[in-house]
């Protein structure tokens, strides 16, 4: 999908990612007043990544509520591919997973794509993703979902259930189709192309396990969404509510132009780094401010461009008038990078010793969240 | 595959074979004098599948022979697509597998694709598949395998173990590949495209519960032969041996030209079909004799057209002196169609006697043949 300069794939996000024309692109719905106060009155006060428009789409959600309101509960249904360890634009998504389980009282099902991470990456083995996908369950578990309620899997442990869902739905996908949506060539390995079929299938596990047609909600970063639209047109098929979906944009990185390089960990603060290690990153972090102390003063600066602005942005504040503070101040030329990168440096290591603590505590827990075969 | 008004490929066979232009079209050795006495060294006297050429070619008999020669022992692999109740063609081509195991005591993996039937039938749902596949698997007890050597296994109730492995094959095979084997256009659904993959995994299952290199050993229709092209070229870079394959022909049908119609079920005697309804299907059979009992004596027929005749060939009739008995009668006009159906309807009506008991009696034992997850 390549339009004007950027690329959405769920393989691959380059570009600087116009959201506003993914949304006519991929015929979303936006987040708008409407939809964000009808969801009010069910949580109360809104999720900060629903008010600053981090989550900013959507596909069925007036759906989803209706049925709510009809005393048909939704589950929920996230994911990961473990292609490498989490960084904190990864934890921003499933805290609003973890607010969405909490506020309605949600069973969750969250995939781990070994198999898919393993099949599209040449330079990962089996055991590569898998140590990948136990490593990033940790930081799931830290995250406090509730145990009851919350069914973890990797795809390679579950398979015997997934690969005899999956076929139902691959019966009713055509390469054509999946050449469209996902670009498939004559190059594409027959794994890749098979894929999809095996990520549709927790859209309709809970409706499996409780023998009834529960509806579905799938938090994603949008660049996931081309799987779902392939689902939402086979699992009516199948007897099935078609998933409804709610986007978020994707947290910049720490680089220049907030690019965030998987094959440079410098620009992305990971759940694994030792404190003092990301406290260089932010050192380090692209804040676009003027070239000298005066003249930063003098013209100020721009917290949209500002990496250091946009993680508090997106992770480090939940205070919309804290955030408001701190841009106002790069704005105003009142705070200069040094201290800005210390204060949120500071920020950034207390998380990471708390999160990693939960980490630790998250080892002796992962049993009662796994599901096998 | 097309040439010369014959198709073979794994999921359709029309026309007149020719298995000479089969040879070199799909670049088998074949099963020649040297290699039959060689396997001759073996096992004694030769089963008569090899003696009467219904087994014609192979890919790498010596090579497994060299390895067995090395104290390194093969395994075998067959299957069945269950798409149907078996017939005596399918049991021709097993009891030569149980002569092979019961010559060499090989292991035998017994892969029972109800996956694969799923998806390239239009008409047959999960229930269906698995329906006959329980049934097909009576037939396969029957027959007297090992059950301390033999491991039968639908694919949808052993699919961790297949879908774990079959990834690391599609991973190596591209769509470009898929396409030009099996010939898959637009239209094909994913998971026949992602099928093969699990086709492959049981050349290699020994290698794995063994966790050691086990030479492999494939007897099957010639139909069937392009999976194992892939997956010959795949299994190396797995670390796995090349699997040997040995090709029978097909048994011919019942009907006119040896026709065998699975549109209709009078052209093949099915195992459980009830003695009396396998009489009148012998009844009817294609004899191509001459139009008058007195044209008959005197200008004789043809036993390579009369399918009488090559039911004894193919499965009643094991020695080869009484099938040379009976094709003279045939070419000498010795015996009428009447009576030549009447003594193959008793043969026939015996044999379904005896197995259909055996089949009764095999129903006790099917767990002690299943592999399952």
């Amino acid at each position: 999908m390549e339009r004007q300069g950027f690329v959405v794939t769920p393989w691959e996000v380059e570009g600087e990612v116009d959201y506003e024309q993914l949304i006519q692109q991929f015929g979303l719905s936006p987040l708008d007043e409407a939809v964000l106060e009808r969801l009010r009155g069910y949580t109360g006060e809104l999720h900060y990544a629903l008010r600053r428009g981090i989550f900013f789409a959507h596909r069925d959600l007036d759906w989803l509520l209706d049925e709510y309101d009809r005393g048909n509960k939704f589950c929920l249904y996230t994911g990961r591919g473990p292609s490498d360890r989490n960084h904190v634009g990864h934890l921003a998504t499933w805290r609003f997973v973890k607010w969405l389980q909490d506020k309605f009282d949600a069973a969750l099902y969250f995939q781990i794509t070994d198999d898919e991470k393993y099949l599209f990456r040449d330079d990962l083995n089996t055991e590569d993703t898998r140590s990948y996908a136990y490593d990033n369950i940790l930081d799931i578990i830290a995250l406090g979902f509730n145990p009851e309620r919350t069914f973890i899997f990797l795809d390679t442990e579950y398979a015997k259930t997934l690969y005899n869902q999956a076929i139902k739905v691959a019966k009713r996908i055509t390469f054509s189709t999946a050449k469209a949506v996902f670009g498939f060539t004559n190059e594409s390995n027959i794994g890749e192309i098979f894929f999809t079929s095996i990520q549709a299938v927790p859209a309709f596990l809970e409706s499996i396990r409780q023998g009834r047609n529960v509806p579905c909600l799938i938090p994603l970063a949008v660049d996931q969404d081309p799987h779902f639209r392939v689902a939402r047109d086979v699992l009516p098929k199948l007897g099935y509510h078609k998933p409804a979906i709610i986007h978020s944009k994707f947290m910049p990185g720490l680089g220049r132009g907030g690019k965030m390089s998987s094959s440079d960990p410098s620009t992305a603060v990971y759940t694994t780094d030792p404190p003092e290690v990301a406290a260089k990153k932010i050192a380090n972090a692209f804040t676009g401010q003027q070239p000298t102390a005066e003249l930063q003063r003098k013209l100020g600066g721009n917290p949209e461009v500002c990496t250091v602005c946009q993680y508090y942005y997106h992770f480090f504040e939940e205070d919309d008038g804290k955030v408001e503070e701190i841009f106002e101040k790069e704005r105003r030329g009142e705070i200069l990078a040094g201290e800005h990168k210390k204060d949120l440096a500071e920020r950034v290591v207390r998380f990471l010793e708390e999160h990693q603590a939960k980490r630790e505590r998250a080892k002796g827990q992962v049993e009662r969240f796994m599901l096998r075969d």
